[in-house]
């Protein structure tokens, strides 16, 4: 970063919504910028709006765009870091093999970084959230779907083929023996996504076992199990549960001692708390520490600004 | 390694039988001694064992001591590589927090060099074996235990702990859904480990069901079944079914591209076979390819020796 350019911006792009923040060197955000995304496919009009953010960033925040010296994206898909390419998003957007890095690039003119949205989550909670000073950790995010961030000695590893962590599809008991099919939930996702627990809900709902309705959220059901339905105690265990199965089978693995739970469903402090007792009670072969994401929704936004900052420096996989 | 120190020592620490070579620079084993183990417990007389048969090997090379570099030893339990010290083996050894890269520098006066024996193993594959040019892959080791050494990046991952890669603990469809309790076989080494698939034998046999005795190892069961006997048969399906689960879920975890298959079990072409079929028609999520150790029974014990060649090599975890 040359001595002028005192600025980078983080894109939080997912299939409802966009999000940016114009950081400073130090990583503090001085404005911030949103708009949804939902219906816009086209990588090119993606593009643009990224664009007319940094542009309203900068006018908001008195920055003109050569202060600023590069930008980094968490995309909601697989992605080759090296080569800058969203191989595959989910359905909401469709993408195959979209250059994000190299469009970004051409339609601002500042060197881009582009990596998986769940691994740079991942390296914000690294970076300044839960994992801060922890070498080894996971990050979960859980909420309408499943995956894991993976950071080995102080790295995100993403796998020989950049899909490490697609733990939603893990096969444990009580789920199908084998896999899901192609362009089906994971087993995981089906039961602990956040579709997954409302079904659970809807399929044991009775109208005199609860006084609760039949349409709740996945968060909503876990709350009124620690207000005390019986109900949707049931549920939050089982859920709880197979959080439990999942993270003993990653923890196995790994021998990570700290997971980061992140997204709607998983910053439930209900649901880390009763995976937490499940874990410790089933002794000592692994015993990781279950730790609420710190920065929440912004998670995301920061490891895209962490992402940023690291063009340039021999850290990263795209030095410029 | 000096002009004049020609040779090291690899050691192969098993629980019943403890196998040295003597190799080149070039990792050719130029000898080889081996003695039974059975019974013996104390470190102490485990190390003056090893003594033993470094001086054997010398004479039977014609190396003298001081053309010796270094000793690398692959021992059966969780072991702190940078500390030298093997923290836990089975209830066969029965170690706890033994010093033995301090016992061996002290008994033979050079540098020494401690691993877990399925890391080792994954090192001797990765070197010279059937993962060789590989940079990600698991090696699985199924005999009476089941236990995974894991190479990242080409360098053997070992977890915070030290106890990355213990998936026969690990939970899948079929096994009881908490884990198996401390001292306890895991619950994938119930189903798949050599005692595991010979008890599934005999629970199944019946006389008029099979012209084949009760008592059979799982190669025996495994070599009937590609004989065409429908009991046997099952039974390979069952086995391959378990490893297809356990082989899909930490390839989710890790993406990777390789499984190498050693131990008395692991290493039946049968096995592998239908394993590879199962895993092929689950579809494209991961696809991992199996492969037969090629090693086989030497897999630890080049391990060992390329842990001594890296003594005093900038990438050894353990530099004198």
């Amino acid at each position: 970063m040359s001595p002028e350019q005192k600025y980078v911006v983080g894109v939080d792009l997912g299939g409802t919504n966009l999000r940016l923040g114009l950081a400073n060197r130090d990583g503090a955000v001085v404005a911030r910028w949103s708009c949804p995304t939902v219906g816009i496919r086209d990588p090119k009009l993606v593009v643009d709006l990224i664009r007319d953010g940094v542009d309203h960033l900068g006018r908001q925040a008195s920055v003109p765009r050569r202060d600023i010296h590069s930008i980094g994206v968490g995309a909601p898909g697989i992605t080759n870091v090296e080569a800058g390419v969203v191989i595959a998003t989910s359905y909401l957007m469709g993408w195959r093999d979209v250059p994000l890095r190299d469009l970004l690039e051409a339609a601002l003119g500042i060197p881009a970084s582009v990596d998986n949205d769940v691994n740079v989550a991942a390296i914000g909670e690294s970076w300044v959230g839960a994992a801060k000073g922890t070498r080894d950790f996971v990050f979960l995010a859980i909420g309408t779907g499943i995956g894991a961030g993976i950071v080995l000695d102080g790295r995100c590893f993403r796998g020989a083929g950049w899909t490490a962590g697609e733990v939603g599809y893990m096969l444990l008991p009580g789920t199908p023996d084998v896999p899901a099919g192609r362009g089906q939930p994971g087993q995981v996702e089906e039961m602990l996504g956040g579709n997954g627990v409302k079904s659970q809900w809807q399929l044991i709902w009775k109208g005199d076992a609860t006084t609760l309705p039949k349409d709740l959220t996945a968060t909503e059901i876990f709350d009124q199990a620690l207000f005390g339905d019986s109900l949707a105690i049931g549920i939050l265990r089982r859920c709880a549960h197979i959080l439990a199965q999942l993270i003993y089978n990653i923890a196995l693995v790994l021998n990570c001692p700290l997971f980061v739970l992140g997204g709607g469903v998983g910053m439930h402090s209900g649901l880390r708390d009763e995976t937490q007792r499940l874990l410790d009670q089933w002794g000592t072969r692994v015993q990781p520490r279950l730790a609420l994401s710190s920065l929440g929704t912004d998670a995301q936004l920061m490891g895209a600004i962490r992402l940023a900052l690291d063009i340039g420096q021999s850290q990263t996989a795209h030095p410029d």
